[in-house]
């Protein structure tokens, strides 16, 4: 993070991370990045997304790579550039919430193996769920980013954004997030919101906008001349659709102009033209469902979610009813106090959907996780949930209103004797913290030296069953 | 064109013309455009494009289909929405300039065909090239389209386009069009250029921007805050890279502001699904060559050329003087008054310029077509030409200064005379006209039923080779 301009936007390269997590179901693995690093390490990036969102998952359930020596590796190839990370808040890199000294150690150890910016979210933007991560990543030194999940709904307003915004300051962010995952933000709002938060915080503001429905390079735009000046690209080659704008579009959209990033678009094309080649080896991994798609700003409803459900409803014969359940999402949402539509509140919204309308009585059956949500287990809803459903969902039993991990003892300790000696390092028994049995099958696989990673498979194997998940 | 309010943005889809030629070699056939024109004849756009440029070409030479056939099922399928047509100039859709009377007859019958909206150009911007098409559309009381072939060189200054912007208006264009067919615009020029002309003409400014670079959302959007109100999009099926953004992409940006355009993005999207299917059929005409590639921005060469002549130099086992072709490039462009790069002075340049390289002694080999050029033959340059270059090409024979087509003489009695029977309307002669020995064999193929049209290759049969010329 160099000395810049005041009005020179600053870049950060996602095709490491989210890149290819958007486009290839995380699939990239660390020997085909490792012969683009040292290019990518001279362009003079603000950072690199390399680490964290679901490539931790990926590493161990289909590459058999340990996502700790990934880490290490890109440190020593890029020296140079500060690398980034995304991370769940409480639920770290894994599907629940940890108690605080695992997420104490988990950072620890990320800064450690080289993490310098560390950005914290959570899916239903309750700060509680971000506390021990971002305190720990100050207590790491490293830069703490704090995230707004963006959505849209009555309750969302640019208040309640700016709001959170400041609380996050209060925390100690050093630089504010604005996370766009399902390609909602139009330039006009993005605009508005940046203008509202540039005002409102003195740490820099950070667009990461998915280019889903085509909308990102304006809203890229709108956002640096309201006052932006750190935007998430990705490299063409893995640029566009589900995943970002392309980084050479965006450099060449401000060159020469106030805005102007410095960077060599010569240089960036080489890292390009390399990515393309790469991309075709894992044209496997591709889907219909990674392409541009304006639906998000039609029914608001996220277009990874949309294919879930399309699935869903196919299996249960039972496609016909696919408007049904994208009209009966908002009102699920709204029942629930307006969640971002994000992993996993996408999946609790969307299927207790299909159940109403499947059921042909609204909320008949109720989930699991519509129970678990409505009692508090994910945190606060952003608005008070219907409290017809939550008497039907869980009668009178009481709504938990503590932060969830607190209900949560230390696990360190029994992680640790429980992985016993599998464990070489503390890096190990947090991967085995991450997925328990998955974990352990990895770490005893490495012991007997039996990883086989995934194979690729060949091009035209049709569509990969693809997480997710940030 | 309805009566909207003054800030309300107008859409043209050109997923009928430039769409398919940009993407898959102009080869969309009329029976898998029919299906959708009653959705897209009811969506409410300003105009769409359907006809010209190379797609008369294209039903000639690959599809065997009578292109005044297809404009006339068109304007039946299509009654509502005004029907545009690219024309370029005084070549109309052919390659060679046409006599006055040739050009008066071609668009009286595109007129009778069903052509409400003439987009007229020349490639070296040469207004005498324009004067006689121009008239023409008047006379047949239809809207005439003035255009202005956008490129970047120290003569083409806002002022020069400003000048041009005026003389069409003169020329009694009722609109103004920008035409960036290599991408080269960024969005801050776009700015300064749209508001430029806004100030200078009464008429409506159109852009239409080419994907090429990834650019042209952006530059779309920077044109409508400028004061333009007619863009030019394309359904998403056959939008981004060398073709234009999708249009449900462009009608989302503005939904909700001052700009919307007021079209529906549900009925879009049922054309974008119908469109993607069409696609699918013509995979083999995809070309690796119509992504998005930002190449335009370094060095001002247009996508299609670097790719012909890489071509041109691997043929010769000299692709390894491709850098030095693409640094001799802008120096040919230099020495012959900075014309923009389109065809036919993209291959004009271009081929010059390998000739440079290979030979080992710039312009020691000189090509006819550079020698026409630099005799008048196409028109004013924009600049005056290196007077070296022009003595070692055509030493001291004359420059004609005069406009090209005053040096032919009528030729319609002639064609109609020649083509004889075979023509059963002038369309027909027209079609002769054209392309002259491939319009007469197309002719006798319909009198004797033998016409076939070119089989659609199987989808792995690669890359097609192309028409690049609009
Ligand atoms: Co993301
Ligand atoms: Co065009």
């Amino acid at each position: 993070m160099n000395a810049v301009s005041s009005s020179q936007v600053n870049i950060t390269d996602v095709v490491l991370r989210d890149g290819h997590q958007s486009l290839i179901a995380t699939r990239l693995r660390t020997e085909d990045m490792l012969p683009a690093c040292a290019k990518l390490d001279a362009i003079g990036y603000h950072s690199l997304e390399v680490w964290g969102g679901a490539t931790f998952d990926a590493c161990v359930r289909f590459l058999k790579e340990d996502p700790w020596e990934r880490l290490r590796a890109f440190k020593d190839a890029m020296p140079n550039t500060p690398l980034q990370m995304l991370l769940r808040g409480q639920n770290l890199l894994g599907y629940r919430h940890y108690a605080d000294d695992v997420v104490e150690r988990f950072v620890a150890k990320s800064a450690d193996n080289g993490v310098d910016v560390f950005r914290v979210f959570d899916a239903l933007n309750d700060l509680r769920n971000l506390e021990t991560a971002m305190r720990a990543v100050k207590a790491s030194g490293k830069h703490a980013q704090g995230t707004i999940c963006y959505t849209v709904s009555p309750v969302h307003t640019l208040a309640m954004y700016v709001d959170q915004a400041k609380r996050l300051v209060d925390m100690g962010a050093d630089s504010i997030a604005i996370k766009d995952m399902a390609g909602l933000l139009t330039p006009y709002a993005t605009g508005e919101l940046v203008a509202a938060l540039v005002e409102a915080v003195d740490v820099p503001v950070h667009l990461h906008a998915h280019a889903t429905s085509g909308l990102a390079p304006m809203c890229h735009l709108k956002a640096v001349e309201a006052g932006c000046r750190h935007i998430d690209t990705c490299i063409s080659a893995f640029a566009g659709g589900t995943s970002h704008p392309s980084t050479e579009a965006m450099v060449a959209a401000f060159q020469g102009t106030d805005y102007d990033s410095g960077l060599d678009l010569e240089a960036l094309k080489e890292i390009g033209d390399y990515f393309r080649g790469v991309r075709q080896k894992y044209a496997a991994f591709e889907s219909e469902f990674t392409r541009e798609d304006v639906s998000v700003q039609i029914n608001q409803v996220p277009g990874g979610m949309m294919s879930n459900l399309a699935n869903q409803l196919k299996e249960q014969n039972a496609l016909s009813k696919i408007r049904d359940v994208f009209n009966e999402i908002p009102r699920v949402r709204a029942d629930l106090g307006y969640p971002p539509l994000v992993t996993p509140t996408s999946q609790i919204v969307g299927t207790q959907a299909v159940m109403n309308v499947l059921t042909g009585e609204r909320y008949k059956t109720i989930t699991n996780e519509v129970k678990r949500y409505l009692q508090g287990g994910y945190g606060h809803p952003p608005a008070p949930v219907d409290d017809d459903v939550r008497r039907q969902a869980i009668g009178n039993s009481p709504v938990e209103e503590g932060r969830p991990a607190d209900r949560l003892n230390p696990e360190m300790a029994r992680l640790t004797k429980d992985i016993g000696e599998l464990a070489e390092g503390e890096e190990d028994v947090l991967t085995y913290a991450m997925f328990s049995e998955l974990g352990r099958d990895y770490l005893q696989g490495r012991r007997d030296g039996s990883l086989v990673s995934e194979p690729i498979p060949a091009p035209d194997a049709g569509d990969a069953n693809r997480p997710v998940t940030e």
